[in-house]
């Protein structure tokens, strides 16, 4: 059965299970489909303009030691973001040509640690071709196609896709009709993909 | 170092959380220190006059599948209340007084197993009674206590604490100066307290 992560650049748990999705899926033998998606207009529809981290500072601050905690334990080099949240819409719409490229096992984590560990303003261009390059992906061609409008039209589908699942946060997984929320689900998810045909 | 478990009785991931604590605890030679608060009070003030999973929906579907897949998982048999969230003051003052009897880790599990196991009504003081009676402890008395003003204002104290803390929902657990939040970071939260002497 299929087994879909669901991701938004700007989102902090997103990073630790893009650190270790492809790993876990592996050894379990689940192939992973990367979905992109915007999580901003699904908080707007929750009335929230912001990410709930800012919105509620007391959650906020705990959001920073607990990621910072989690990263510890996977032996990954986390560094809080002089920004959040940060914009990840070009970086989204490139994961999609990436991912038609075949790239995306190797994209995604790549954008996740500029953001989380280098601390780079992922919604820059210049940014986003530094990763594409570093990757040996065609840099000016992904973007090209990332900025074209049936590329924008497939991130939209696949934002109003997820909100139809029931996805309300980042990261979420769906086997099925089965939705699984947060990087603590990951395996839990990925064990439901490998029971199922 | 001490190990403090914060739960609000209304709270369904508390639930989770209070069916193995003291068998991972044990485990790690920590012992668990029971802090029962209410969750309601800071809720308030942080402009949400009921649970967030009723304020949005889509967090709250989810939330009952997620219980029931972990609960499957531990073997433990739920069942969704026919009414949420349930006033647990009564069963959180009770829980003082039986702490104080050094029954919290009988009667902690005990309440929660009737709200979402047998989806007894725990605000009220027969459900309450009950539960005291079938663990061997002085129903009568143990009510009288929780009713009594000291015990009202310990709760009240015990509340002000958490959201001192930085506590903003259940479970929660503190170790030192250390939060950890959810079912999902018992073993970590653990984890840090056998590390420390």
């Amino acid at each position: 059965m299929a087994f879909e992560f669901w991701f938004e650049f700007a989102s902090t748990y997103s990073y630790l299970t893009a650190l270790r999705v492809e790993e876990l899926a592996e050894a379990r033998g689940v192939r992973v489909v990367y979905r992109p998606f915007l999580l901003g207009p699904i908080f707007k529809g929750h009335g929230l303009n912001d990410s709930p981290f800012n919105v509620y500072p007391v959650k906020g601050s705990y959001m920073w030691r607990d990621v910072e905690r989690c990263a510890h334990e996977l032996g990954a080099s986390f560094r809080r973001p002089s920004a959040f949240p940060r914009n990840g819409l070009l970086a989204a719409r490139a994961a999609l040509v990436a991912d038609d490229l075949g790239a995306s096992a190797r994209y995604v984590p790549a954008v996740y640690r500029a953001s989380f560990e280098r601390d780079l303003d992922i919604s820059q261009s210049s940014v986003v071709s530094e990763i594409l390059t570093s990757l040996e992906l065609p840099a000016a061609d992904v973007l090209g196609r990332a900025q074209s409008e049936p590329v924008r039209q497939r991130l939209r589908e696949q934002t109003a896709r997820a909100e139809g699942l029931g996805i309300f946060g980042a990261p979420s997984f769906t086997v099925g009709s089965e939705l699984f929320w947060g990087n603590d689900r990951l395996e839990q998810a990925l064990d439901w993909a490998a029971r199922l045909p």
